[in-house]
């Protein structure tokens, strides 16, 4: 059985056909900026030519979206980096089109599931996955599932107070971890104390060439970011922790031994989860929607 | 069916019988202060007259218990509060005792499974049981049942870092949320503000009296707990939210609105879960480890 993951983004679409644990085949197109109605035919376009020249039968599609998805009635409430994209009934849309059951999934989640089933916490009965780059996002997934809460809001693991008064965030709440500890946070307290535009690769390469003040800003950043962890480790427990994105990748090792410190030091009187570096980088989004397009797929999950 | 719960305490050891919705019967003994042995030889006595007494056949017992239990093996890591009761193989001790099937469950969690079932959170998919009192705990349960992750530290509410450099808590951290909201760290922010020994129903008089000291101790706890109970909404994202507690119980209904204006603030960008009073104070222990037993009857749950 083979399933068609699509993972919308911001700048681009990524789409692969997953059989078994690999994928057969991949594409991937630019996003559109005009707005809903072009996000949706350029999809359906490259979804139907990767259904033509799939090497197997398609039994379901996923599709992974950033931002808040109505489940039940299928609809993308709005997502995030895309122009006008507000209340969009994706699944009706996509399953009309394609002639396909589609399942929507939040991309966090979506990188989580991928993670937990074939990628760095495979074999765990339950895993937390963080992606940290532009933002921070979470997922939770036990029991081979993705957890998504009661209102669709589980694993909003950078949305997270981590320092009561501080940055106020994108969400209206101050001191938030994606606040202090995201890649626009770094960015933006990298260009401050510079006082010239810093991005976080350049920050990334004052820290690594020794200069205080750049491991200042991210080393405090690693610290919050364990200061979650450790959270979250006392809040749900999860079995191993896989840490993603951008900022993660741009950190490395001694980043991720940084974060790994913090943690500790947070949850000093209890276990921690192993604290793994994601194995699937920007597969896991495309991995994921496939993974949850199998749910809806005659021969089950 | 009926089960027999027990809820074992710093203390008192509290015993009940359940049937249906309904605690038959009811007992309570002293804790005794000599030891593992002497509390379980008080435990067996206690249980064998219930059982004796109760007016229906008992299929199975439930053990609340404070502290970490390794759950796989039936042991109570330890229990805080009680003297020398480490490494008790407490399930194997009262199963060859009383003749019936033991479960084992941590006292919040067995606490958070009652309300969900049979307090302020029935009919709710999922919930989040918080108990502020001289500690702080907490219980997940999702699907009728709790979720105690992969370490059985799941629901650890208390020890979520709220104030980072904060009081250092019992634990090891800095800034717990026991360290700056629970009913010893009231007392000691207030004993010390006012330079004499003050218990948290004084401090809760002097706050309802209007003193501006107190209000404050008070209402920085109150909002320290809605911002961790934001956090937990991010997280997790239960349907209801259920605080319990003799603080809570302190603080009645103003208290708890104030809880509940910060954890509106700090969840600005997000749907909040109703935040309901228990419903069923003391009993609540005894009643959810009764619940725990009913996993393990013939019957089933």
């Amino acid at each position: 059985m083979a399933t068609l993951g699509i993972d919308l983004g911001g700048t681009k679409i990524a789409l692969g056909v997953l059989e078994g644990g690999r994928l057969i085949q991949r594409g991937r197109i630019t996003t559109p900026r005009e707005g809903a109605e072009a996000v949706l035919q350029a999809m359906i376009a490259a979804a139907n030519e990767a259904l033509a020249e799939a090497g197997a039968p398609v039994t379901a599609v996923g599709v992974g979206t950033p931002g808040p998805i109505d489940y039940e009635r299928g609809v993308v409430v709005f997502a995030p980096n895309i122009a006008r994209f507000r209340d969009v009934p994706l699944r009706a849309r996509l399953e009309e089109a394609l002639q396909r059951p589609v399942a929507l999934e939040n991309d966090a989640n979506a990188a989580a599931l991928a993670e937990h089933h074939l990628g760095a916490a495979r074999g765990a009965a339950s895993s937390f996955f963080v992606t940290v780059s532009t933002g921070i996002g979470g997922g939770l997934v036990a029991d081979g599932r993705v957890w998504r809460g009661a209102y669709g809001q589980a694993g909003e693991f950078g949305h997270l107070t981590v320092l009561p008064g501080g940055p106020v965030c994108g969400c209206g709440n101050a001191g938030c971890l994606e606040a202090v500890a995201s890649g626009r946070a770094l960015a933006r307290d990298a260009s401050y104390a510079y006082a010239e535009p810093l991005d976080t690769p350049e920050l990334f390469a004052r820290w690594r060439a020794g200069e205080a003040k750049a491991a200042r800003i991210v080393e405090a950043a690693a610290d919050y970011l364990g200061q979650a962890l450790a959270d979250a480790q006392k809040l749900w427990d999860p079995e191993v922790v896989v840490v993603g994105g951008g900022v993660a990748l741009g950190g490395g090792e001694v980043w991720l031994e940084r974060v790994r410190r913090a943690f500790e030091r947070h949850a000093a009187g209890w276990r921690t989860a192993p604290l793994l570096p994601a194995r699937l980088g920007e597969d896991a989004g495309v991995i994921g929607a496939a993974l949850a397009a199998r749910a809806l797929a005659p021969e089950g999950p």
